[in-house]
């Protein structure tokens, strides 16, 4: 499995397209993704129970499986607007299928951006004619701009390897930033392959991957309304049918993994504000569901978050963090790893010196890890520091 | 019901101290609070699995409802210490008894600080010697100042009524700052009154004021390893011991909640980097438990806080933010006030001018309302603003 250039448009039959249309100040903000066939389709939406119109959207082509287009803007959420929001969603769709020639059932929309506001449909009626005329194979890097809110980076990734001689391929976009804790799905993510899979084996796919990928990470601790991962497959690599359990199989469920981690990651990486990342692995839990409650405690933790970025090895923060998980642990049979070094065991804290502990904490990735002395289970989040910028950015959002 | 001065030492029969003793870089770090006869205590505890000795030793003490003496250091929680930090809790109140002459069972230790850090116990000897040579009627305020840490004000707050022609007092003092989402206690709130009341009725006195003051409040989300709530009560008044459900019962019931509620409110103004306040009230819930989850997401969601320290009447995040809490709300009831008016209702926004949002988050202090539309229960937080100020602090706390 090779990773190639290319996106969401590597995998042969998309084409994509970003434009700007005046929803944001600057900078594009409606995208375009096309297959020049019928595709399967699956995906990951937000459990937040304040949900958009494009989510509702979404989960009903899900659950006939089936779309071929997925129209996004950026700068507007276009959530809790009320009936006027369902319609405007409907017409995003409804505009896209009619200059692609396709039924509106088959046009998957998103939207991200700030919450409570009118859509300014007419802009985006005019945006998503001129993407239609701007659509292209290599079309990846534009439509991944286009779907940034306060990103600073594109993010794309894809991956091909090769089933009997034939090359076939997977790719992706995704934006993330600001309200980041994904559950069950994250900020936009759109994923695409050749691969000629059925909706129920691509719904498994992300759902074997998404938990440990875009469900992994954080940004703020918050779940957004407009969450959203797509796949589709489109079959362009002519191959037959996926079938459950082959080798292909499996290699394609390597291949939605390496593409949802790699996004996932990205997205971190920038983050609002974010400098340094850094990974919590909690182990020894009694099951997974306690070991990620505790990696996520500990990863959301505003003092954890700032002392990575003041590269301070303030390990008590862990500690704390960890007791206020919830989780039910005996402190003396906790041990916490900083680094590559054990700092907290049997209820003390280790011999280190302070030179040795800074040492820990002096990369752009920190590790953290966490043993609760109380099973085999285990867990990882990815997280990002807390700076200032941070808040200077969302200090002043709308206004 | 009437404010006093005096804070903690405005009881008849206690007195107080804070020297400075070489934990802390500069400032007082080490407080004594005296009966001058024995008390009745109780307390409440953090529920932070990693405890401090000093709370362990408070529990085993708070069993048996009697206490006269409580020490207290900053700069230090004595916390993931191991077998030292145990010894070294007990040496504080062994320390103090001696010098006092009482049991050391009698002594209540509070430490609060840096965590995993072994405790410098032979400046504390000395600091313990001092302190006792400084103690004064009229020590509250030093006492006060010697356990902060981060905090910018010392906190004490007092009130007088009269029961049969006696004057009676209740007062305390408190800190807060950092590492605030209390569970249960909050991060060292110690309470006197001259009154007689017996440990069970000052236990439930506490029970009863702490979840909606200290236990409704939050800085950063953070449940401390050492929060601490004490109240002691040693009959310098002279009256009988209180009756439970007599008026004076009622009365006293009265004087905790209100001095729990003026020490809350001042830990989170003085929280690290707080400018501005908030509270959030969730009505129409199906149960106190759900409207608290609801309440404490909003008061803890980095985008509400920052959108508060920005004066930004961005009312979207406050709906994203209860759809994330896992209430299980619909959408389409939901009502969302800010300030005084209106924002969101019928799944659909308000008609409101700018202008108008703009004048709701124009004040120190903003009101925030939801209303789930499931119910009548209720609950609310009170919370402060993220600022880069907390950032600041906690980037570079140990170093």
């Amino acid at each position: 499995m090779e990773t190639v250039q290319g996106g969401v448009t590597a995998p042969i039959g998309f084409a994509a397209s970003g434009v700007f249309c005046g929803i944001k100040k600057r900078g594009k903000d409606l995208a375009l993704i096309v297959s020049n066939r019928p595709c399967s389709a699956a995906g990951m939406l937000t459990t937040n129970r304040m949900r958009a119109p494009c989510v509702e959207w979404a989960q009903r082509i899900l659950r006939k499986g089936k779309a071929r287009a997925i129209v996004a803007n950026s700068g507007n959420a276009n959530c809790c607007t009320g009936r006027r929001g369902e319609q405007n969603n409907r017409a995003m769709a409804e505009e896209a299928a009619r200059l692609l020639g396709i039924p509106a059932a088959e046009v998957l929309v998103a939207s991200t951006g700030v919450i409570g506001r009118p859509l300014p449909i007419e802009n985006i009626r005019e945006g998503i004619r001129s993407a239609r005329g701007q659509l292209k194979r290599t079309g990846s890097h534009s439509a991944a701009e286009a779907i940034l809110t306060t990103d600073l980076r594109p993010k794309e990734f894809a991956v091909h390897w090769k089933i009997r001689g034939r090359v076939v391929t997977l790719g992706g976009i995704a934006k993330g930033s600001g309200m980041i804790a994904p559950n069950m799905a994250t900020m936009l993510a759109f994923l695409t392959t050749d691969l000629t899979v059925g909706p129920a084996l691509l719904r498994e796919a992300l759902r074997q991957a998404v938990p440990e990928t875009f469900n992994a990470i954080t940004v703020d601790g918050e779940t957004s309304t407009n969450d959203m991962v797509l796949l589709l497959a489109n079959g362009g690599a002519g191959l037959p049918p996926l079938k459950k359990g082959s080798p292909d199989h499996k290699d394609f469920l390597k291949g939605v993994r390496q593409v949802c981690e790699a996004l996932a990651k990205e997205i971190v990486r920038d983050g609002e504000g974010v400098t340094r990342l850094f990974t919590v692995k909690v182990t020894g839990a009694a099951g997974s569901a306690e070991a990620m409650k505790a990696a996520r405690q500990i990863a959301n933790s505003l003092l954890v978050k700032t002392m990575v970025a003041g590269r301070d090895p303030n390990w008590g923060r862990i500690a704390a963090a960890a007791g206020a998980s919830g989780v039910p642990f005996q402190p003396k049979k906790l041990v916490i790893r900083l680094g590559k070094i054990i700092v907290f065991k049997g209820g003390e804290p280790a011999a280190v010196s302070r030179e040795t502990l800074l040492e820990q904490v002096d990369h752009p990735e920190i590790r953290m890890e966490v043993d609760l002395g109380r099973g085999g289970a285990q867990a990882q989040m990815l997280s990002g520091d807390l700076t200032e910028e941070y808040v200077k950015i969302n200090a002043k959002y709308t206004t």
